[in-house]
């Protein structure tokens, strides 16, 4: 088409290509999700239905992007992994970051809408998400951001948990709950509540302590080669990807075992 | 709280912090429309409630971020400018981008939920958008940069209007108008319309034919000062932009006027 | 030339291009040359000697590259500021850095071996420069960033001369002058120079109170124009350049006179 | 000291950070030392002397920045390899990019007037580089930079030396000699070479057809740990690089047998 004299201001776009052979991890994280809970009346220390409606975002965007290989959340935060042959997007990150989050919130409102019907979404309060890229460079990073996801699930949801128990049955302010609580190890958590209130930390729900793990069960894929693939070798696999199930787990990602199951994950 | 070892990891994040003192404009982008507009049968060539859920998130989003001064859409697309002084998320790129594709994407699905009921969503083609933002150091590329929008917007509608005219009321196939039109300058569509089906392009829509532009009029901020105000100040001036009403015209932002009736644009 | 199956490590090189219309500083600054000035026994406060290598260093970086049109520098660091318009390397910050870092290197090498052969330089402390490019969006921002560095070669220049008569002239030690002069203001350094030892600072040459004002006079460039220049236009006005004469100044940067006498500076 | 008003010039300043735990290659690239060789009337198709300018230069920096592991050049490039673990300047893009470039310079020049004392240097005529980093992520990739080199060496070298012996052997003149290479292969060279000169380039010196290696041999470094080294520790892994011997040879980086023998590169 004829092109304006104005086109030139395109050339002051920039574009940040993200490096081959690394690995991307996608982390979208819920805006303002403090007084979205409250604006509607989350349930307390976790709220099941919501996290339904946000694993079935997470599970969506990734049956619909089929290079993301895990996907790790909990709350209202989820990591997506791409894998480090992935060509998504020329790894371009605007488009990278714009996508995730934009396709996060189309379906969590989407979800919230089928799930929780009786509590309609306000336009003052609608759920959104930003979106950031960090690139790793190899696989024992990668282990340990999800690691690091992990551990910060596990802290928040003691401390949660522990803090809601002391409001809702302990009578406490939320106030005095923050003080009670203030300096105070895990293993302190764990007694306040089994000895004032006789719960057992462990006996909580696996999703509450351990977040929610998407997995992309083997795509029996190829090995790495020397050779590149065409681009007809790269469609098949993508196509391999696409066709491989999708599994959801709330198990540790810490230890070796489920990474040593999985040698596909850094292929 | 309590760090784990695993916390290191966030040394890998990287953020583009766009420099001080220039204008960014931030540009939102329907992905996959065109399979969009096919699923949920829009009229062609324009389908004004499209339109409307296009413009009421815009002006949604526009109402959310006090600091947008200006916006400009047709079709699927819109750009925001943030005035020179803006600060917002620290003028971060991936919080930037990654907030204006899930806010549009937010309230695009809950006023198409709205104004078109009766076509519901599918959630395998939910309305997504990606997003970018570009820096720009001076007024006149910036008037260049919705100049170029708007010429585009021209070209697209007159192009568009020919094919579909020729295609609905001219009986010929996509492809046969298609053909037809290769080749052909503005004024030979327009003589097609004319000549052929008696309508003068003139005459057409000013929302098809100019796009829509948002514009915060008169927010009255303080003049350039050479002192730099305080923070209190800021949150004032901000305070006065959140108060300003938004207005939506179809007019020209290829000439002066429109710029020059507005000043505390670039101020 | 034969391409290798290696070529493909190509793909990981990246560029940061400088966004047009903006103006670009170069600012070099010489590596550890507090252990290069006491190797070499420069005088202290000021070695006049070592100034002359930097400034003909300075000036013959400017005859090379033309789009240069001011440079100011004191001790051993000198800030370049490319036009408005230069598109050297096509503004590639890795090119710029390394080429601006390289040829004052080798500039200075050459005039030290020339204006001060009888210390000849040792493999050991040779003399180097890192470099940096920053981006500023308008004329405010540009004549605040000299007004910095003139500023701080002020602050400096006054610390040091009275640092050094207290050591020279009056006997005390380093650590003495030191801590004599911790907590002091401009105003009582001066006192100090002038009650004890009769130092009238403001008498001080011009050069070490002021720095070093490299400017292109005059180079008669077109206006600013609305339409773009040809290649062979924008060859002609980098010759213009090229010819036009670099003079030398110990003078104000921070009022309005040397800005307003030379306005092509910001064309 | 005091600031002044005019410090936030400082916020426009930026930095790239490269990642940590990937690996840096900076290569260094004489500038326009095609009439660089023609002023200083270089030997064809090589220079020893001038090559063992730039060897000396190159060992110089290697000794001067010990996280330097290898270095690979011909001709009047240079490519350093930064260890993994690498943290100097903090792996600040500008600061790696200027400093290696200066330093280049600095030695190139020292050890020109040292080893060519009969050519000296004209200031019209001074040897600069340019200089980029490039960031790889793994081991192969490394490796794959280094062959390339090696192969790109080769390739030049044997197009040099046919060149070169069809002018000053075979009476041709450049332009004719160029036309006669036009679209020949490796093997046609050779052929010409000798059949034509009775030149078997198998026998040609390495240091031409290989280029230079220059390797920091066994540093007996720790071997990679879970834990993090604290800063004393890591003081004490460079001091023993420090010292480890530099060697040099002329031999092949494309096969494995040189990267096995040295396993520390990659640690």
């Amino acid at each position: 088409m004829a092109k304006s004299r104005f086109e030139y201001v395109r050339t002051f776009e920039r574009e940040n290509l993200f490096h081959q052979e690394t690995y991307l991890v996608v982390r979208v994280d819920g805006r303002g999700f403090h007084k979205f809970s409250a604006e509607y009346q989350f349930s307390k220390p976790n709220d099941m239905r919501a996290l339904q409606v946000m694993n079935s975002a997470a599970q969506s965007l990734m049956e619909a992007i089929p290079e993301i290989l895990l996907a790790y959340g909990d709350s209202d935060e989820y990591s997506f992994l791409l894998r480090k042959k992935c060509e998504l997007f020329e790894r371009r990150e605007s488009k990278l970051v714009s996508t995730f989050a934009s396709t996060i919130s189309a379906y969590y409102q989407f979800y919230w809408n089928k799930i929780i019907p009786e509590k309609p979404l306000n336009v003052q309060r609608l759920p959104t998400f930003d979106a950031r890229v960090v690139m790793y460079p190899n696989e024992k990073i990668v282990r340990d951001y999800f690691s690091w996801r992990q551990v910060d699930c596990h802290i928040n949801n003691l401390y949660n948990t522990t803090f809601w128990t002391l409001v809702e049955r302990g009578g406490l302010t939320p106030k005095e709950a923050e003080n009670k609580l203030i300096g105070t190890l895990s293993s302190d958590k764990n007694e306040i509540l089994f000895k004032d209130f006789n719960i057992n930390y462990n006996n909580e729900p696996e999703i509450y302590k351990k977040g929610t793990v998407l997995v992309r069960e083997n795509p029996n894929l190829r090995q790495e080669l020397t050779e590149e693939l065409s681009d007809r070798q790269k469609q098949r696999e993508i196509k391999k990807l696409h066709k491989s199930r999708i599994e959801t787990y709330h198990i540790d990602l810490i230890n070796d075992k489920f990474w040593e199951d999985r040698p596909w994950i850094f292929q």
